[in-house]
């Protein structure tokens, strides 16, 4: 089976296939019976957790709090806002029923005509609307202002074509809805949230991040401005890997949500929405990943440090575990996480296949031979690299090595970022670079019809108008117009 | 404003209108736009927060997993376990479309009649049969076993009668769903499960719980015996506050989940399902919770202790501050959640009835005679009692305070049981003391027909047969006939 693990679709032969099999070797995530709905799978869910943990405190920490809203949403609800209803009101699931009774026919359970609902209810795609129809009664005054808060939930939009992680009809993920006194506070707040899922992507996920502004055709739903960090796969495509939005007074004015400011006139409260979901993982897989498995970033390894007998008998196995025992504990002291997998229905080299696959970051592997001449190998995971070292210092070895990972990593991927990153002026050599993937930054007119030109001629689109780099302004590639500055133009999942 | 706070309806009075306007004034939740679906609102959600994450360590110290399936399950897997869809397959949400479209009438939005699903989908009441069909994929041999897994989720009964917290037609909760190779396994991790439950109740909430086997009447569909922790409310009413349950080969059988034994022979697998959810909050309020407000165990309160300075000018308050400053630095060192509340648009006097509505445990209060005399007043929240006390020496006295407020809680609540729970040996007497509320201990001869009697009389039902206690045989108080043990009776939630 250790063959068998490793005998998968390599990334330069179908990195599309190479993915799709990776999640399910890897025992991340699988199929359900549920046509677009996955299944995330213990290891997987560990990896998600981690995510969640961290970016839970980091939502604490800019003060934020947690709440709960309900799942189901009117469906009135979702024609309130112009442009979200034309976004989110299409492919969605409803309920119609609310009861099911036995066929009359003896066939198992029918839905009952009886039971229909008055008004059909949509499992929500996003939660502005609930959102903001339950804001209406939080907020009478300036002094309610700003609410800050996040949920936790599952969301369904009924996508036609779904892949594990990176796009499916349920997924899970936060979404926080804001709300403030002034556009200004209001705007802060969006490019605060986005700034902490840079730092998230980067110093948590090690994938580097480009932070900029969505074009109008890219937008979400309802929107005045969205902010988002577009992270770039080995296969040179884009990934959007989430959004802040400025909702404006979009949804105060769609829900009628008023508050009298410090002069005690009425004004209409400006908002945030802003999320990271599941597809997290994709990048998290597809940046840093080889022809060998998943590969992790230490800082998010539900294993960082696994830890292999190699012995041939009872006796053997004891003797090492005798000697690894107190190492487990002193490194679980230093909060790094350990498995001493002495588990005797798996050989060696099936576990280091396993472990391989599952992108644990440090392998320590001890035999009768190390006990007596008090040694011990590692291996690193991201470059494979093995090496026997000193059993002394064995602790201080793994954890330069966990951040050492955790920092290769970032630089590997930041590298493969600017080596797939070119500057084009001429749209003739735009349509030759597309092909070889990566991103293009060029000049564009700002118009949304140039943008679908752009998309309809070569199926790239602009991921955003970058913060930083280059800020000269030019001409359009295609029209010749005047462009303000570069933006980054990409394939994207 | 701190007036009408406290103006609210008395246990005595109505306990079911206290219970209703405690939850919203305390912050915790509201009632959304959708039938039946609660806001939790942030302050509700922080002790849902602290009760996940007491309860997700103690699953993992017991070797769980966390792991995501699918929200929808296909109607037809309802039908398979024969008991399971007369359980749930009746009062839920079905899904029959996955798409909207303007109305060509112009009325916003209507659903798409194209759109329709070949198999109607359920909102999950609970996740057994996507599970299991799931698990029929992991499973091969003894050495996939067992599989011990846990999720967390949001499920949905079209309940009726709806009840914030105590009975919501969405809810949040954790489904753990286990499969072992033999049913001694699969009952002792059901036994397990309970005493963590138990175990929770009693150490984190202070709830005392009855832990038992529930009647055939009141088992889980599909399941061969439901274990049970139930608690006492302030009114006698029980309160089922958590299920662990034996299911046997049931659902293996219905999903053909079979594997090789050690003798390489195919056998069903055996499994378990246990479960706590929002409701749990219900019973934390209910128990706790006097005339004034909320009343929090500390071990589960997101502000154990806050600080009110009391002032009357800007130096005032800085004067105290600067006392205050390393003692909240000293009590955050030491793991306790403390609020200082400065801020200036909330009188004392409202801060005092605020944090007192919201049940905060401790609270500290400071003025300019306190800096003076280097004193400090202390209130307990659980009896309300105020002292002055030496500035030096404050957190120690917190600490033990901490302490007492949490093992007094328990000791109040279990007192109040005993007072409740009766002893009675016939009918005519049942009869009687039912009506005053309580836990009754009874003989019964065992048959679903004298519960069922029972139950139509006088509403009572049997909440579980105790594990603890007196276990003399004797003669059913209805039908005379033989006896094994008393079991508790009960009106409930």
């Amino acid at each position: 089976m250790a063959k068998e693990l490793k005998n998968f679709t390599k990334r330069s032969d179908n990195y599309s296939q190479w993915y799709n099999e990776l999640v399910v070797k890897a025992d991340l995530a699988e199929q359900s019976a549920v046509r677009g709905c996955m299944v995330i799978k213990p290891y997987g869910y560990a990896i998600w957790e981690k995510m969640q943990r961290q970016l839970d405190d980091m939502f604490k920490e800019t003060g934020h709090q947690n709440a709960y809203f309900p799942l189901l949403i009117p469906k009135s609800f979702l024609s309130r806002e112009a442009e979200h209803v034309e976004g989110f009101a299409k492919e969605c699931a409803v309920v119609t029923h609310h009861r099911l009774k036995n066929d009359p026919n003896g066939g198992g359970v029918v839905v009952d005509p009886e039971a229909r609902l008055e008004e059909e209810l949509i499992i929500r795609p996003t939660s502005e609307t609930i959102i903001w129809n339950t804001y209406k009664n939080w907020i009478t005054s300036y002094r309610d202002l700003p609410i800050l808060v996040n949920q936790w939930a599952n969301v369904m939009r009924w996508e036609m074509r779904t892949r594990m992680f990176l796009r499916t009809a349920e997924f899970l993920w936060q979404e926080g809805h804001t709300a403030h006194a002034t556009k200004e506070e209001a705007e802060a707040e969006a490019i605060k949230m986005l700034n902490v899922y840079s730092d998230f992507a980067e110093k948590f996920m090690a994938v580097p991040v480009v932070k900029g502004v969505k074009s109008p055709n890219e937008r979400f739903a309802g929107a005045l401005d969205t902010y988002t960090i577009e992270a770039m796969m080995q296969d040179g495509k884009a990934l959007q890997s989430g959004t802040s939005h400025f909702l404006g007074q979009n949804f105060a004015k769609a829900f009628d949500v008023t508050f009298m400011n410090k002069d005690n006139k009425p004004e209409y409260v400006w908002a945030t929405s802003w999320g990271v979901s599941t597809r997290l993982m994709g990048a998290l897989i597809m940046t840093h990943s080889d022809d060998n498995g998943l590969v992790l970033p230490p800082k998010l390894a539900p294993i960082q440090v696994v830890i292999v007998p190699i012995y041939k008998n009872e006796e053997g196995l004891k003797a090492i575990s005798e000697k690894v025992e107190p190492l487990v504990k002193e490194l679980r002291a230093k909060g790094i996480s350990v498995k001493y997998d002495d588990a005797d229905n798996r050989r060696p080299g099936f576990k280091f296949a396993d472990y391989e696959i599952k992108g644990v970051p440090v392998r320590l592997a001890i035999g009768q031979r190390d006990l007596e001449e008090g040694t011990v190998e590692i291996m690193r995971r991201d470059t494979l690299e093995k090496e026997t070292v000193k059993f002394d210092g064995i602790v201080a070895e793994v954890e330069r090595l966990l951040e050492d990972i955790q920092n290769n990593l970032f630089t590997k991927a930041l590298k493969m970022r600017e080596s797939k990153t070119v500057t084009v002026d001429s749209y003739e050599e735009f349509k030759e670079k597309i092909e070889d993937g990566g991103f293009i930054l060029a000049h564009w007119d700002g118009t949304p019809e140039t943008e679908e030109k752009i998309k309809e001629e070569t199926k790239a689109t602009i991921r955003c108008i970058p913060f930083d780099g280059d800020k000269t302004p030019g001409v359009c590639m295609v029209t010749g117009k005047p462009s303000a500055q570069r933006v980054v133009f990409a394939r994207s999942y």
